[in-house]
């Protein structure tokens, strides 16, 4: 099983708007949200989150340096079509590596390969290597949801902070100077060469930290990547990204996940901070 | 060959005092050291530490931790004696997990089996394992070189930082969170499971971000660390550290390198800062 098919297993029915506005009038009342317990707070050390769509815009910040490269071409293109069609293809390019079709295959390289075919697909002729080599980092320099850097750096007042992402290490550190992320440290999948779901890379965090899977909290906007982490043992937070697919979305939201599905939800990454009693 | 061997073979008689007392008084003119050459600079994107004696004052840190617990339980020690002992033995243990007599063994637990060996060694009974495991991670809380905290913080503006040490991801992890030390991404020994100076570890950094290794700079305080880093095409950066042995060390200090040996020679972190024109 693949993790789009996590991702649009987890798409159903119905918009989450309805549960995010009663989050939102009860936000408006102290406490913002129910904290969570002290004990599970005091049972955490390592807090590993999802990274493209739960940390980073992957959407608005790739297709703007999609358009912006199509008018110095001078060039049109629906460059959010284009994102979400590179987009699209992460989960099939990575099936491939995860069913041995592929040998082990950074991320990036597979951006690259899906990149290459989008280039034909729009029509955009004429890119130099370098320009290609350029675009093909625009996921390196992806730019954090709002809330993201603040909240971060209250969780990493008590919490040892990693991504915990199919990106690469290089992909991710790139990415957190680029944004201002304060990881204290990276891990990427290819430290341990697989891809989520598979369960190398839920562990890892316990593993280099010799920790019990529930010291370790993975937080992500995706309810499939929360249940495969609940499945290993990890603690969960879900942290709704509405607008991962723009304001406008043709795609069904994900309605927010069943009371008692996971250890945490929070409506962003310092409603978490504050429920986890920073 | 280990590590600890590339260490002694970088002493020799005579010590570092007039040569580093040259270099202190060419600091009062400016500019502080020669600049290195622009494309040297600009060549470079990552710079990579060791960690234990370069970033860190492993001695004075560990000695202060194994004197608070002994006062704590009423007992007399050497405390310096104790520490350098336990550090004798890094090379050693590490040495027999690159000869293959041990399987992959993280430097925590070979910390660990050290220690065990100097608690009979130096007659001190009676520690719970809990008070066991926090002293063995005293290593996790070794303070930095004055100079470190904000001369890495400074070449982070324009590098990607890293430990390239023989800690593992948690240690340096968890040291960079107690000392403030601003790495972009921790490249700890148990990512390879190899020990410097095997080959893996120095090509580690160029192979996680797509680079030659001549695009990587090795930074010690350890001549025959950055020998071996020079033989895998790594850049190098000399930064001595006369007190890593204490102020009036018992072994000679290491002479400074020849010219032309790496490619910078610098006094401090900030100096290397500015150097490299930052």
């Amino acid at each position: 099983m693949n993790r789009r098919s996590f991702l649009v297993g987890s798409l159903a029915a119905g918009g989450m708007a309805p549960a995010l506005s009663r989050r939102t009038s009860a936000a408006q009342r102290r406490p913002a949200a129910p904290l969570a317990s002290s004990a599970l707070a005091d049972s955490l050390q390592v807090l590993v989150f999802d990274t493209f769509g739960t940390v980073v815009d992957w959407r608005s910040s790739v297709s703007s340096e999609v358009e912006k490269l199509a008018r110095e071409k001078g060039r049109k293109l629906d460059a959010i079509a284009f994102a979400e069609a590179w987009r699209a293809n992460y989960g099939p390019s990575m099936n491939r590596v995860r069913t041995g079709e592929l040998p082990w295959t950074k991320l990036d390289a597979l951006h690259r390969m899906t990149l290459d075919g989008l280039l034909v697909r729009f029509n955009i002729e004429g890119l130099s290597e370098e320009e290609k080599r350029h675009l093909n980092r625009a996921w390196h320099r992806l730019r954090p949801w709002p809330d993201a850097p603040g909240g971060l750096t209250r969780l990493k007042k008590r919490y040892v902070l990693s991504p915990l992402s199919n990106g690469n290490l290089a992909l991710l550190t790139n990415m957190a100077k680029f944004g201002g992320l304060p990881w204290d440290c990276i891990l990427g999948s290819d430290v341990v060469r697989h891809y989520k779901p598979d369960k190398e890379m839920y562990l890892m965090p316990s593993e280099f930290f010799d920790l019990p899977p529930s010291a370790v909290m993975m937080v992500a906007a995706h309810a499939g990547d929360l249940d495969s982490a609940k499945q290993y043992g990890l603690r969960t937070a879900y942290v709704p990204r509405p607008l991962e697919y723009g304001p406008t979305p043709t795609r069904p939201l994900a309605p927010m996940p069943e009371a008692g599905r996971f250890d945490i939800i929070a409506t962003d990454f310092n409603d978490l901070a504050t429920q986890l009693g920073l």
